[in-house]
């Protein structure tokens, strides 16, 4: 298969695209860019690494790039000789690797791995877009499509992609990519339970249903636990576990000195910790600023919106009533954007030295923002308005100044005193998040950039055509870019390739974890949750296949064992979801299903806040506090039963290891120079070992050693005579006993 | 050091302690024990051991044993072999083992895994009490007791012990017992400041302060992350990292089914997991016996006591007051025997595989027998006492009924009139439990046993003596045992360090971890319960240390990376803690301090049950919530900061295996065939390769494959050609975007 793809790439392995200013430089540069390819150009060469070059648009070069047969064997030798010595493989690497299979991504990876890796080490040190290698504005090999066209339509008949599916999806994209869809496919497979259960739920029970509660926080633990458990096993079965202490160094790191190590003598760029942790304290502040920034403008918006749906009713209603939604979808997304800066510059501030720890910490940065926006509006609706409308309506009057132009004042009043709770408010706003918004994202992910990348395609030719009209002269030449015959077809595949986006398979992660949070936060609100995901899931697998092959440049292969901060993420979730799911259980139970706001009002007592504190408060807080250690008791529980089962790859890993170390270890000892004689020929052995080689070691000793002490143990020579000295005592004692009677 | 040691003891590495029957046994099994001693000393013989008999007490024999110099070193070898391919250690043993000291922990340690290890594996396989092997009662070293006086006389006068201290401990008793004298100094060092601050906050504040308590949680919270570290930092200088890796089978385990392993294709016996874990519910009703069992006997003792010394006033009440402490002391420990008998018998039914999985899951089960013991009463006292005494003390008329007779009716109804709840009652309780019952302690774990140590070798000798002078013929033979004039000496030390009993780390570790949970769950009551703790472990440092030296036999070194299942009984506890001692502060605060119960009682609203919990059920409620969420927030945090220090031995050990593998790395590309010249080389041969080798290559290819794919790669050959090529094109880019403008 990997031969196929390389014939139908050209055998090219990477693609380099790389921009000579073109329209937008002055030709001044010109004679700069071509030095600077010659540079580029012979660095690859040096590494091994044949070239190419065509053109690319007006104004990029594209240099097509592919590894020598020996420089490729060597480099991939290299690379499994530093897994076997980090432990990610048990087994020495054969030197010819004739015995092991290459896969595409493992010959990708190892490709790259030449082209990033520093010079000094031996690679062509190109770090794209960064420093000398400005003008290099991508690199990534290019997709294969006749198989991708296969398997989009190959999984679009089934139901669950099998291990092997996955297994060529790593060996296409590598396991960052592979991971992600196992990750989906367990998810998927997870949520048929909840989903029918769900449904049962929905059509016997209703909404808010303690049992629907108990057994999806339960489902939520299980499915965390399982996870867990896969990725290990995961990691055995493609061997990349352990992966992270293969560690590389982050170009951006800037170490604050440069210290010899005094244990391996190397010199090594430092950063302290310490000082590391003071910046990450900035967290706090802009954990914060998030939070308020981004509730005031949904907490206002989501004010608007109670007071033009529910109270007010003057003039353009109609209208007006999508001021918020404007709003809302105006404002949110540009303070995420902004928030998303300043935790991008925060986490560069924050100078991590590793790849995996900068992409951790920038993950969580990201799980704030994102659990702000997606969260709140529906807390905002169950704790907050719901309970409390009756006494936050009032205050709303604030926009009325706005609007009195439009409202007459008798109007105005009467619709205060119309006012109710909607009760159904807070389920509708749950549908909204659970399928409304599920369908657009799906939408803006997958079909607008399609139909965008369509329409961009058709502008460029209509706009090359144009021009080629305009210039007579060099009309053919710029239409077909000079192309040989042979290559046309490829060339403008290429062509289209490099003006893709890049694959970044951490968004379709946070859309899954922020996915799962709705069904762990909110679903007692409406059981159907879960048949929404199941649907959506099934989808959505197909369609991010469907992005990454169609919409996107093809990722270069990264390793990982571990869907890491966002295995984290889901875990927190899971937790909060267990105080969430009890809080609306307990509000909601007896009063939204009956159509009447819940009964959280104070009990004729008193109406001032004491009083509803006072009441509900207690029991709310004990429903939490119980509902919180009952997750924490069966989150411990689940985690120790799952510990006791190994899984099926782990196990058979762990035997290879033991089965290496035993031969190790026989071999290590028989060529030992000591090595006495064997077990079977002991027994033969036996009498002459005694007299002959432990007397005369003892004898040996105690003449060489003039110690008193060496005495001691020539009283008995040998075990027999032991033995007749103990039997000896021994009668004596029987004796002596008898005697006592 | 290790030479001197072996000279006091004759060079003796083990002493076995046969019994024979003697007094207890008839006379007619005596040929059957000559048989069996003579398996024994032919099996030792066999394993490479020479041995000596010599006369135990009236019963039993003494077989001392000590390893020949090639079957120690050979033994030394393999067990280090093992610990390298097992990953516990990074280089490769040396098979002479001249370069590398031998600790006489290490000596020990191995001569015992020869002793125990099964026959087929190349041991003797003694497994002392056990089987066929029911006469070996005992199987233990000698002390070293020159060293052993040195070192307590020496630490008598230090406040810390310095880690050469440890070191040293760890190198006559092995890491088990380091561990502990190595948590218990950093406990001991960690406990200065809470002495220091609590003694502060007692003279300024007074007992229930928020303050000392937050502090409290935080000092607790760094503590045990800060041991997490020590843990593994000290794994890394006693290398024993990933010890628990060479894992023993339990002698116990009894496998339920043979399987032949598919990938080892070894037979290995084999136990269900699943059928372990519905084992392991067991512990559920096990866990309800033990708290009710235990909770019916605290709580009736409690309440018997209350009753006499506050409501009782009749006859006898001096004597009587009593009742309740001796009921006290000897039910709880009879049922904790009871309970642990059965905990015992229950882990033994979960049929673990491995020693350190039953350890730690019997560790489990006495810690909540110990827990329930240690701290009900006391949680009994500040929340269930003086919270609702007032409505509890009427109930106890069930205990009037009993003393009626004494009782005169109006006596009675005046007593419950006057009854009111004692304020100190509580503080009491603490200091009993933090001062007196550990000072209490001391005397039962040092001074007792060794009072009757010596009480019982003055019998045994007077017994003797007696006994001599009744059988006139015998006497000389049974007072000196026959023994050589220049061993008497010698001999009376091994019986009576074969008379003492084991030592056991766990019951150490234990009493700690119940001391840990004093401070974390009760110590706002009396702020001066770390000054307390202080001084006790200054002592119990020592005293234990006394104790294993002289009141216990010298333990077989065992090697471990941490204190394993302590830690999370640790952590338990500091959790619990931040409830406990929140709730403590938000009950007693305006309370005891005062000199009146606590605020709990209902605010003249209405006085039933309900009144109660609504009012200050809600505010505690609260209290206890966001003082857990802080403690798990702050736990976090602390966690994650302590993350980012790499502890000073685990760098040293990551900088020796990153030169282990670099060189591994090196030598293994240098030993590559394929090896292209080297970096230095490069530049000059970089002419020669680009059109020599990389050409050839490519023309080759195209040569043997008609592939026309190859022909794309033919184009441009060599670099220069496709830097010109590239030049051209860009001057054409450049050109026409000239024309353009």
């Amino acid at each position: 298969m990997a031969a196929n793809t390389l014939k139908d790439n050209f055998h090219v392995d990477y693609v380099i695209r790389y921009r000579y200013g073109g329209n937008t430089a002055s030709a001044c540069n010109s004679t700069e860019s071509v030095g600077k390819l010659e540079t580029l150009l012979r660095t690859l060469a040096k590494t091994g690494l044949q070239t190419q070059v065509r053109q690319g648009d007006e104004s990029t070069l594209l240099v097509f790039v592919r590894a020598t047969d020996q420089s490729l064997r060597r480099a991939v030798y290299q690379s499994r000789v530093r897994d076997w010595l980090y432990g990610v493989r048990n087994s020495e690497p054969d030197p010819t690797g004739d015995n092991e299979v290459l896969s595409e991504a493992e010959r990708l990876r190892v490709i790259h791995h030449m082209l990033i890796l520093p010079r000094d080490e031996g690679g062509a040190g190109i770090t794209p877009d960064h420093g000398e290698w400005k003008d290099v504005v991508a690199l990534f090999p290019l997709h294969d499509e006749a198989v991708n066209k296969k398997w989009i339509k190959e999984w679009s008949q089934k139901t669950f992609l099998s291990p092997e599916d996955l297994d060529q999806i790593r060996n296409k994209f590598g396991e960052d990519v592979g991971f992600y869809f196992a990750f989906l496919q367990s998810y998927f497979r997870f949520l048929v339970f909840p989903a029918l259960f769900g449904f049962a739920c929905w059509m016997l029970l209703g909404s808010y249903s303690v049992i629907y509660t108990a057994i999806n926080c339960l489902w939520g633990i299980v499915f965390i636990e399982y996870w867990k458990r896969s990725e290990v096993d995961l990691g055995y079965r493609w061997q990349t576990r352990g992966v992270s202490a293969v560690r590389m160094t982050r170009r951006e790191f800037r170490p604050e000195s440069q210290v010899r190590d005094e244990h391996t003598g190397e010199l090594c760029g430092v950063f302290p910790a310490s000082k590391r942790i003071y910046r990450q304290l900035l967290q706090i502040p802009f954990a914060l600023v998030a939070a308020v920034g981004l509730g005031i403008i949904i907490a206002t918006c989501f004010a608007i919106e109670i007071f033009i749906s529910e109270v007010y009713n003057g003039p353009l209603k109609t209208y007006l009533v999508f001021i918020p939604t404007i709003l809302l979808s105006s404002l949110v997304p540009t303070m995420s954007a902004v928030l998303l800066t300043v935790a991008t510059r925060l986490n560069e501030y924050e100078n991590y030295e590793t790849q995996d720890a900068y992409h951790t910490a920038l993950t969580q940065k990201i799980f704030v923002i994102n659990f702000i926006t997606s969260y709140l509006p529906i807390c905002l609706t169950a704790f907050v308005y719901v309970p409390y409308a009756d006494r936050i309506v009032p205050y709303l009057d604030v926009f009325r100044l706005t609007v009195r132009p439009f409202v007459s004042k008798e109007h105005a009043s009467a619709a205060r005193a119309d006012f109710s709770i909607d009760p159904a408010r807070l389920r509708n706003q749950v549908i909204y998040f659970t399928v409304t918004a599920q369908i657009v994202g799906f939408a803006m992910e997958t079909i607008v950039p399609y139909v965008k990348q369509h329409l961009l395609r058709e502008y460029k030719a209509y706009r090359k055509n144009n021009q080629s009209n305009g210039n007579g002269d060099s009309s053919e030449k710029t239409v077909a870019y000079d192309d040989p015959a042979e290559e046309v077809q490829f060339l403008t595949r290429v062509r289209n390739e490099a003006d893709l986006p890049a694959y970044e398979v951490t968004d379709d992660f946070r859309e899954m974890c922020i996915q799962f949070g709705y069904l762990a936060l909110f679903s007692p609100t409406w059981p159907l949750v879960p048949v929404s995901f199941l649907i959506n899931n099934w989808v959505e697998l197909r369609s991010d296949f469907f992005k990454i092959c169609i919409e996107c440049r093809r990722p270069v292969p990264q390793r990982c064992d571990t869907i890491g901060p966002w295995l984290d993420s889901l875990g927190f979730l899971a937790w909060v979801g267990s105080l969430s799911s009890a809080a609306l259980v307990h509000l909601f139970r007896n009063g939204v299903v009956a159509g009447t706001p819940p009964d959280i009002s104070p009990k004729g007592l008193n109406n001032n806040n004491k009083g509803i504190e006072d009441i509900s408060g207690w029991a709310l807080l004990l429903t939490l506090f119980c509902s919180e250690h009952l997750y924490l008791a069966v989150r411990y529980a689940v985690r120790a039963a799952m510990d006791k089962f190994e899984p099926p790859n782990a196990r058979r890993e762990r035997a290879a290891r033991y089965v290496m170390r035993k031969r190790l270890i026989e071999s290590s000892l028989n060529s030992n120079p000591d090595t006495p004689p064997g077990e079977t020929s002991t027994e033969g052995l036996e009498d002459q070992i005694t007299p002959a080689s432990l007397e005369a070691d003892a004898r040996d000793a105690s003449l060489h050693d003039t110690d008193p002490t060496e005495k001691f143990w020539t009283h008995q020579r040998g075990w027999r005579e032991s033995a007749q000295i103990g039997a000896r005592i021994m009668a004596q004692g029987v004796q002596e006993a008898k005697k006592e009677k």
